[in-house]
């Protein structure tokens, strides 16, 4: 790259920081921020290798939605609300200035959609695979974030958004379901290369949600990490695992299981637990959503998590899946 | 390594995190945590690579100890205290759990050392190089951080230690002076793996210091920026610029020259500047630290920072040193 790293900085990334005057424009050693009265700040990072979280042709734009989106993710499962973040890029030196221009962009798609504003970070070299770091602050009011220990047995168990959209745009991207429709593959792919952070439904079930996680490893992977935490297990009904139109066509034609919906990855839903006596302030958030939020199952009393009809069953004692 | 992502957290990290009850073990999404009141956020992230930022067979517990050291002066340079930082590691395939549990070591004895908690992390896998991010939060009370902007022309110069031993330390380690008693050789060995950050002195000089950087790029270099951020120049004395005696040996020997210890990076010292009205009050802070802090030069109402006797001219309008 013909620029040094203080020009990248300077051309590319200091606008994107203009909002937030504690930034120092990204020109000092350490930004110096304030947090809100009686809130709590929320802290998250998430790495990303090339080869590993994402393919080395993904589009810059796209791979800057996907850093900010799986970082976000995490702030939206604890309830809170992006304020700030910062970005460590190491960048493969062959790599050219109109990338970096391109992901800059991205950052910028991203802090528009979703607020929280580039705060400082470090861009170095290296010759290995692109690794790109970021660790996002947000903020809730004292005492509110949610947790995934808190479900209880009985507590009904939803997710939001639809499931198996990120692994079945992956397999695609690697040469796979070319009959698809182009409109399906466009949709797939972008479900997989540009996840939406469920930042609003988040927000509005703190109080209500008594435990809750974003879906990354795995609708059953990450209920399994829900129920550890909250001392629980769950029975969920797989057929009321909510799909898009075109991951139920997969299903359908069996170019697809209920396995690999299930455990794939990537989705950047929500999924929590619900009290009985919360159930109808739940109803009243589902209703201003358009983004479905579906009840799959109940929290148990028991060291196992079912998923009927799925061919999954999570023995909490033990790593890993049984497959019955 | 046999062990996977949860099992190397759990074992070997989540310790680090159990004084601080909002790190949830790092078990959850985030970290939930309370900043002071009355007290501003310090924020700052670095990232070093193996092979440009340190040497692949560091020993793990001194790497940890860089990297906190690295990111921890950052925080010093800004007058701020740590509280809390997040790790983002990308290991490569190959490494074994052993190394992973001596580089906890390292991370245990920097907080043990310099206070500040583990609060959260990530752990991926790479086929490329190591790459290793930090995040630190620091505090100072409201509106006292110190920034490189506030320095005037006749400010006083000050930089805490001593210079260029990092610079000789690295030298020494790819395989340069063999001649050395093993005395100067572990002091400049360590003096590169392990920077101390000037947290206390950091702290201390605020109220004092009118602008601040830490030595990272190269004393040349940060006071470039520090002058630039300023908008004034700079005089330094090269000859007042403090030496430990195992530089100076390699300097008076030739082994070393001037421009090397001025441009040489990683020293991990404090630069500041102190007006006329101030400078008693730093005479107090210098009594109270074994740490030499030693007036170098004058900061100057002009384009230029030049280094007497130490053959550099930095023309801030232009990039990169001059010679004569």
């Amino acid at each position: 790259m013909s620029k040094g790293e203080f020009d990248l900085i300077e051309t590319y990334f200091a606008p994107l920081a203009a909002a937030e005057p504690g930034s120092l424009n990204l020109k000092d050693d350490a930004a110096v921020l304030r947090f809100g009265q009686g809130r709590e700040t929320v802290v998250t990072t998430d790495c990303l290798v090339s080869g590993v979280h994402f393919l080395p042709d993904d589009p810059p734009e796209t791979l800057a939605a996907k850093l900010i989106g799986v970082n976000f993710s995490d702030l939206a499962s604890m309830g809170a609300t992006p304020r700030f973040f910062t970005i460590a890029a190491a960048f493969p030196r062959t790599l050219d200035e109109e990338w970096v221009r391109r992901f800059a962009e991205g950052i910028k798609g991203s802090q528009a959609r979703f607020g929280g504003v580039l705060v400082g970070g470090d861009t170095v070299s290296t010759d290995g695979a692109m690794t790109l770091t970021l660790t996002a602050f947000g903020e809730v009011p004292e005492g509110t974030a949610i947790k995934r220990s808190g479900a209880k047995p009985g507590d009904a168990l939803f997710v939001t958004g639809v499931i198996g959209d990120a692994y079945a745009g992956l397999r695609l991207l690697q040469g796979g379901y070319d009959h698809l429709p182009a409109s399906d593959k466009d949709y797939l792919t972008e479900r997989y290369r540009k996840p939406s952070p469920q930042l609003e439904i988040g927000d509005m079930v703190r109080g209500i949600a008594s435990a809750m996680i974003d879906v990354s490893d795995g609708l059953a992977a990450d209920l399994g990490h829900l129920c550890e935490a909250s001392g629980v297990g769950g029975v969920v009904d797989s057929k009321a695992v909510p799909l898009s139109s075109a991951v139920a066509k997969l299903l359908a034609e069996h170019h697809l299981t209920y396995e690999e919906i299930l455990t794939g990855g990537d989705d950047y839903e929500l999924l929590f637990s619900v009290p009985a006596n919360k159930i109808n302030d739940l109803e009243a958030v589902r209703l201003s959503f358009e983004t479905p939020i579906s009840r799959i199952g109940t929290a148990k009393e028991s060291r196992e998590v079912i998923f009927k009809d799925g061919n999954i069953r999570l023995d909490l004692d033990k790593t890993g899946y049984q497959h019955f």
